[in-house]
């Protein structure tokens, strides 16, 4: 047998590629490139292009106020200019500080993803290209050199008529332990399914590197698909498989809070759970938050903590289901088995901050005690992000 | 607390989606459609375009040879056309046979993906968008009303001195049960990870459907990172987060087949295998097929079954690790001791097929027992996933 050296399998395959060009990206291109001086440039060969911009989360939004709705964040956009063979180019002119960001290029007014960073992200049935800096509140979102925990795709049987997916998070060491753990459920909005909070939300990088810090404890996090209609996201199920959209149908009916109860069953059977309401946290967003509301006071005795963050209260008309009725009943005796923590969170400028006003005035008039949040911005991930790195520190205690 | 319905929530959500229409697709383009006599149409809104082609592998190749590397399939091209309100429209002339293919849009020579299909994979350091289509070998590939085997991401200690990513598929039942099954290793090629086969390869996809046929026993199947200088894919480790390329540092130097041994003495101690030679199968495609055949002669009591897909073999120089030395004594060690199968796979355009044929000569002169298959087309994920399909139904008889 000849010697051959790898270098000519690297050769060999770049041919290949080459071969393929249409479907593989030669492009020597960096882009997103953090700078040293914590800039970032951003980069596209485009040389036929007549011009050419990148709209994200880390350009100063624009303010959009919609009468009735509320007020909207329209992310800002910054024209690249060209420059050799048909690249063009932005730098930011300030340092990126450092988060989680989606942004896209228009090319002549045509939305393209930046095809030469292969991180992209889908939110509901939108493709985002995705900047990650660490610092500041970004070092809670990228993966550091922690110890990480186990991320698993789960089928569990469902009243539903069919097995459902869920995402499993068990923390370092779970595997080499015979510790038990608490439980939290996170909750995804509505056009959100078991990924969600896995990919928008950074979810799993958050507890491992909250843990590693020690703030908080190690924990088992579950992610349900909210969605009762799907066995799984688009692509995961045998069916539903068509493009995912904001409304599904069954949705905010009760019949996801009425299956609940087996998704706990099931944890609890097949994870070393502690068992037990004071082990139980429930947390969610928009639908999510609604759920995690429905769910906590109709099953008083399951979750210790519950968060609502920017939750869609009220949305539902409650002659849908005997879950959504005779709230103020169910309130009186949530709040009488004193749980650990009812914690609310929303953005100023959110649409559902009004809702949200009034349940709080409810519980004041009733004296009931909550924790109660209030940030800068609307309906949006960046905001449910922290709500998370939040909520994890306030549960378990 | 007013009644406010359903509606209004997903109508504010697709408000505040369309104040961030930059990110956000609101476009009600349906691509690609399967139409009920097969043909795929596609569409594409670009009214400020040129010209708008498809290129894809469902499209007839062109052959490109290049001397000394062999005949590469180039992905076809076809021509968009122009309709109402900028959207460009293709349809293919004749039903597309079931199956897996990647294509892309070029608009005005600009490779883009289809925005309007979330079903987005990377291979290598490309993105390309997929077309699913059930039917014939398009059957193994897609999600079936069928039970589902879970997937996790899974962290083990490393003497490469980190902890290293895998991903672990266990079959539908095996949380339910005190069954232990055997394990399959399979392996990815240079540029690949620990998710390659599970996005660009449908392996767990290919596992659940011939499990629920009854075409093979179920089993636990391993998917290494094949990068001893990765702790994890890209964008999932805590460094080496740069473009992945298809060489990597430290490849086929003898430290990812050094280190195997600790991959399947975690599994062994983790999962409920039938941890001996009899009941262990290893697989891989391109460097994996490399890995493989190492691996199996370095450790002749380990693998019972080895399965080389487009073998890379003889690509790397002997001196550099005593693991690629004195192969033909390691081969005789090898068959001496009977093993189960030794299952050979190429294309016969792969620029690997020489050497395929010389090794095969080799084993042939020996009188080494073996089952070689050879198939159309080159080095292609096409003819791995067809290579699995086969190669799991020879193993664990």
């Amino acid at each position: 047998m000849k010697k051959i050296f790898v270098s000519i399998l690297t050769m060999a395959l770049a041919v290949s590629a080459m071969a393929q060009q249409s479907l593989w990206n030669n492009s020597q291109i960096v882009s997103p490139q953090v700078n040293p001086d914590g800039t970032v440039t951003f980069r596209i060969q485009a040389p036929k292009a007549i011009k050419v911009e990148v709209t994200g989360e880390f350009l100063a939004p624009t303010k959009l106020e919609i009468p009735n709705f509320g007020v909207f964040d329209v992310p800002g956009v910054a024209a690249l200019t060209e420059g050799e063979n048909g690249v063009w180019e932005y730098t930011t002119p300030e340092p990126v500080p450092g988060g989680f960001y989606n942004y896209n290029f228009q090319v002549d007014g045509l939305k393209m993803l930046d095809l030469n960073n292969m991180h992209v992200n889908r939110d509901v049935a939108n493709l985002t290209s995705v900047l990650l800096i660490p610092g500041g509140i970004g070092d809670n979102f990228v993966v550091n050199s922690v110890p990480h925990g186990t991320v698993s795709k789960v089928w569990y049987p469902s009243e539903a008529g069919y097995n459902r997916r869920m995402t499993v998070y068990t923390p370092a060491g779970y595997e080499n332990s015979k510790t038990k753990y608490p439980v939290v459920y996170i909750l995804h909005g509505a056009g959100g399914d078991e990924d969600a909070w896995v990919t928008q939300g950074r979810a799993t990088q958050i507890l491992d590197n909250l843990i590693a810090k020690g703030q908080i404890k190690p924990m088992i996090a579950v992610f349900t698909n909210g969605n009762i209609s799907q066995e799984a996201a688009p692509l995961e199920g045998s069916f539903s498989t068509g493009q995912p959209g904001m409304s599904a149908p069954k949705q905010m009916e009760g019949s996801f809070e009425k299956c609940f109860p087996e998704v706990v069953k099931y944890v609890d059977s097949h994870y070393r759970t502690i068992a037990k309401k004071t082990s139980r946290a429930i947390c969610g967003l928009s639908m999510g938050g609604f759920h995690t509301l429905y769910l906590t006071i109709n099953y008083p005795d399951m979750f210790n903590y519950s968060g609502m963050f920017s939750a869609a209260i009220g949305v539902s008309d409650p002659s849908v289901s005997p879950l959504y009725q005779n709230v103020d009943e169910k309130l009186a005796t949530y709040f009488s088995k004193k749980p650990g923590l009812l914690w609310i969170a929303i953005g100023k400028t959110d649409f559902l901050y009004k809702a949200n006003v009034e349940f709080r005035a409810k519980l004041d008039a009733a004296h009931y005690p909550y924790i109660y949040k209030e940030t800068e911005g609307g309906h949006v991930w960046s905001n449910w992000r922290d709500y998370l790195v939040d909520y994890l520190q306030l549960i378990f205690k």
